[in-house]
């Protein structure tokens, strides 16, 4: 059997359907949140969408604990926190997937705006914060809530993995394209989340205009398994 | 009879594609160059390359005389050195696109690393730099010299677009959409550019580790004519 995938934050949109996706994608998740009451509702919920759904709803520090491979889905204003309340949670070996991005909403300002982050990006804010030995990845700025949400809506996109080392990436790799329509990249060490993360502000902007709801495609990639 | 179109550096790599582009598509073209020889020279190979093709080279104030809409395709290192070259040339009315990415590699860093710029981006400032009445709109930086060059290659790919007002933006759009596989998308107002100019770097990265020409693609936007 493999590994549940847990999501802390997992009752949030983005986070939620990343569940809902694994979920219908046949793999165990466990959902993550500060009251375990709330997170027993999103599993329910799930379970509910997903008729056979392995799920369960956890508080966030417990359901870090249950893989090695954990999905941080909070926002940016609530990063720290969580990551303060993980480190007795965190142990070295995990792999922490920050998915945060530092948007100018965290502080009443524009979600198509950023905020500077001292240490250059959110994911490198994370990897400060974690314990020694926990490796932070980068990944899913750029595929929106709403349409991974909609389980039944179709996917075609990227999505830009930044890390440190290939085999850390690549894991993170083969979960994300689990999904169907997902496509991961290896966008280059983590300081690239820089780049990456300043992604979700210019789809926002793109999204208002055209009322859509935009992805990221590279084009010109070679064709066939990127993670070889 | 249409305006031509000025490139402001056209003899460099990606001015020069540009230019073989427009040629190739019917478009009358002038090649700017801070010397008037290699202006000319460029301009011969483009007629050597493009039989019949409509083109000029001249020095580059010169070249910004003849239209409304003026390319400046420099590397960021000559960037503020051209648009105080331009001061006398440029007049109020005209559009420059600046298609300028502030790589670090400007100060000899890496091309996978960017510049922090005072005004945000480089486009905004070109647009501090300027004379009055001149409008910066930011475009091209995602699309590879290489690519542009190579006048058999197949574009597919994406050109986000940034500026204050739509009108300027869609003048600059209806130039980049007469190159076959060239899409321009609205990315919002010319701050945007902080964002859109850091895909380049996030690309070179990319290039380097697939080895391929990477550009950008937004999917999930409505079909049909954005300009309208």
């Amino acid at each position: 059997m493999s590994e549940p995938i847990p999501i802390v934050g997992g009752t949030g949109a983005l986070g939620y359907g990343l569940a809902l996706r694994w979920a219908q994608a046949g793999r165990s998740v466990v959902i993550g949140s500060r009251s375990a009451e709330r997170a027993e509702q999103a599993a329910a919920k799930l379970r509910e969408a997903v008729p056979g759904a392995e799920v369960e709803g956890l508080l966030n520090g417990e359901a870090a604990r249950r893989a090695e491979v954990v999905f941080l889905t909070v926002p940016f204003r609530a990063q720290s926190e969580n990551l303060n309340n993980l480190r007795e949670a965190l142990r070295p070996g995990q792999i922490l997937v920050d998915c945060t991005v530092p948007l100018a909403a965290a502080v009443s300002g524009k979600a198509t705006r950023s905020l500077g982050v001292w240490q250059g990006s959110a994911a490198q804010q994370a990897q400060e914060m974690v314990p020694d030995g926990v490796t932070v990845i980068a990944a899913l700025h750029t595929v929106g809530a709403p349409s991974l949400g909609d389980g039944t809506a179709e996917l075609d996109e990227d999505v830009l993995i930044c890390g440190d080392r290939k085999a850390d990436k690549a894991r993170v790799a083969r979960l994300i394209e689990l999904i169907p329509g997902l496509r991961a990249v290896n966008a280059g060490p983590l300081e690239m989340a820089r780049i990456v993360e300043q992604l979700t502000p210019l789809l926002i902007s793109v999204n208002v205009r055209y009322k859509a709801h935009a992805g990221v495609r590279l084009t010109g990639l070679p064709d066939g398994d990127h993670w070889q």
